[in-house]
């Protein structure tokens, strides 16, 4: 009988001894939480193949892989997958935990957060925009979404410090309104100059990680028209720092709910797909909220057709996030503001951790513990 | 007498015969429309120095440089227009136009854009919102901004592709409303991990660029309510090639407009200034229209110290821009939609070029030239 090639993350880590990071994956049914570094396999002559593959590991990042595309990152992830079975990943290469650092495991070249949920988009409308109809009448049409900052993504673990901004009309404060946002990322690529048919959109997503989009709702609340949030949102937003091939989550696709009215024909999928994740929000050590992905309006695919119809280059680096999940049932909504309606905030000290179990696999977590308001920022 | 020192402006350039693009930098006054090959002078034992910023003289772009700081901007800037005052650059060093392609200086890390003109959200108010009071509570309390797509910046002389987007509800097609947007760019860094104080946003100012954030109006209309524009700008904005030192500027600075109401004290410089430059819009050879930055109503100081109030960290190779910049007098708004009120917009084949000039110095110019629509973006 075949050996069983065991499921495997992408990330990248840094040897405690080192200050140098380096691709790692991770294969939690074979090795558990051993980091290994896959340049450290080739330096052993356990893998071999296209040097510019090859050189790519040697960057502190998962970019140059991403570039080289699917048919790359399924050869490699096989061979990877077949060493670990044969028992063949020599200790050298392996890192247990507590011996490495898992590090932002790529560049973001952009990060494009969408709105993808209607419950989601009907309860913030109501909270926003009360005695308005909640849900614009473009959603519908199309997935809305907005470009976040990029360079304030921050990995699993970070701790994430109490924004200063603006809470009402010129008053300079640390929100009194710190959020969470429970959400699924799609990391994306390679560079592709034109726009992705909504059929070939998987051909250019890397995998998927948990998201947790931090918000301070004062502060948003206060900035956001006509031009969307900023200040509220750009202080931190925290990534799983493994990555889960969107290959390994076959099992876990399923048909998504039914879109009326139909959308415009660059948004109709052959064989449309959406993850059933079942996600939990542990506040403090106590799980508060298990949304549902598959309870999500927008497919991965729309979105990425979406992002790319206008003809942006989509880059090796691109995050998308499918903005926040919150389902109809209470106990599944994927914020605070949803669940605890304004009576309850982030407190200084507070730590969440978002985690996600798709087809079987146990997604990378995100964790983060607020730190207090830095005094640095008060004018 | 000492020789008077060039100024010069920093860019990055692909040598015809190279693959390789390297930083530059081209002194108008002394050497025309020469590129310097900054890496050359060095290879030629004319530059020496801290060997760190030696090295960052071979990356592709200035983000490296960008890094080091203000002083070592000021002094690797004097030293290579003493060389140029001296007459002792050598031709090996130099490229003449027509040998190079000035190629994009920077990797933009995050790009995020004013609204810092009161006429221009004014105009657009009226345009977007007739009805409704045209500019928002929240407007004269923080200069209101949103993220750009970083990836899609492109330099100038870059043709722009006439963009698809749902023109309405459910409809794909090629914008029908292409429109130019005429701004002032803040190429930003060194990377700050912490808040920036108003007073101290000139060290975090490297140079200043012209930008052209080009919009499909009725793309932006449907889409950009309630997270702000996406699709509709994100297709392509377009920037010098060429990075105008802030300290070059110092004689174009002048006291801003009064501020009312006052802003809260984090916006309130000890000694604010805003740049006086004279911009023109060029249509396909005719001058249109000629914004004068001057009247903005927020200064870069003031968007630095918003866009990081929150602790948002600034990266070497941020790119802030003013949003459009329009005045109250005819002749001199900052986009089509205004100038033209929506009776005719960008056709394909019109060539657009922005130029500026601020204290008898000219910016590097923008231009770019409306490609059509392409087929393969139609489903």
């Amino acid at each position: 009988m075949m050996p069983r090639v065991p499921h495997l993350q992408w990330g990248a880590v840094r040897p405690r001894a080192s200050r140098r990071a380096l691709p790692a994956v991770r294969m939690p049914d074979a090795c558990g939480n051993d980091a290994i570094v896959i340049a450290a396999l080739v330096a052993g002559g356990l893998l071999t193949g296209d040097p510019e593959v090859v050189a790519a590991l040697d960057e502190p990042d998962l970019n140059a892989l991403i570039e080289f595309g699917q048919p790359a990152w399924r050869e490699l992830g096989t061979r990877l997958g077949e060493l670990a079975a044969a028992g063949a990943i020599p200790a050298a290469a392996r890192l247990p935990a507590g011996q490495y650092d898992a590090v932002l495991p790529i560049r973001i070249t952009d990060f494009t957060d969408f709105y993808a949920s209607l419950e989601h988009a009907t309860n913030f409308g109501r909270i926003f925009r009360p005695g308005t109809p909640p849900v614009r009448g473009n959603w519908r049409h199309m997935p809305v979404g907005y470009n976040g900052r990029a360079s304030t993504i921050v990995v699993s673990g970070t701790p994430v410090r109490r924004p200063y901004g603006q809470v009402a009309l010129g008053e300079l404060a640390p929100t009194r309104a710190l959020d969470l946002e429970c959400e699924l990322g799609y990391v994306c690529g390679p560079t592709s100059p034109a726009a992705i048919a909504v059929d070939r959109a998987e051909e250019h997503i890397f995998g998927v990680v948990l998201v947790n989009d931090w918000s301070a709702r004062d502060v948003q609340r206060v900035e956001y028209e006509p031009l969307g949030p900023l200040n509220g949102k750009s202080f931190a937003t925290s990534m799983s720092a493994w990555i889960t091939p969107l290959d390994a989550l076959a099992g876990a696709r399923v048909a998504p709910r039914s879109q009326d009215p139909q959308p415009a024909d660059y948004l109709r999928a052959r064989a449309p797909w959406i993850l059933d994740a079942a996600l939990e929000i542990e506040l403090s050590g106590e799980v508060i909220s298990r949304p549902r992905a598959a309870e999500l309006y927008w497919t991965p695919a729309q979105m990425l057709a979406q992002l790319t119809v206008n003809g942006a280059r989509l880059s090796a680096g691109d995050l998308l996030a499918t903005g926040t999940i919150s389902g109809a049932e209470p106990g599944t909504e994927g914020s605070l503001a949803e669940l605890w309606r304004g009576e309850r905030w982030l407190l200084d000290g507070d730590e969440v951790v978002l985690r996600g179990r798709a087809g079987g696999i146990e997604l990378g977590e995100v964790r983060g513990r607020v730190a207090p308001a830095s005094r640095r920022n008060r004018r």
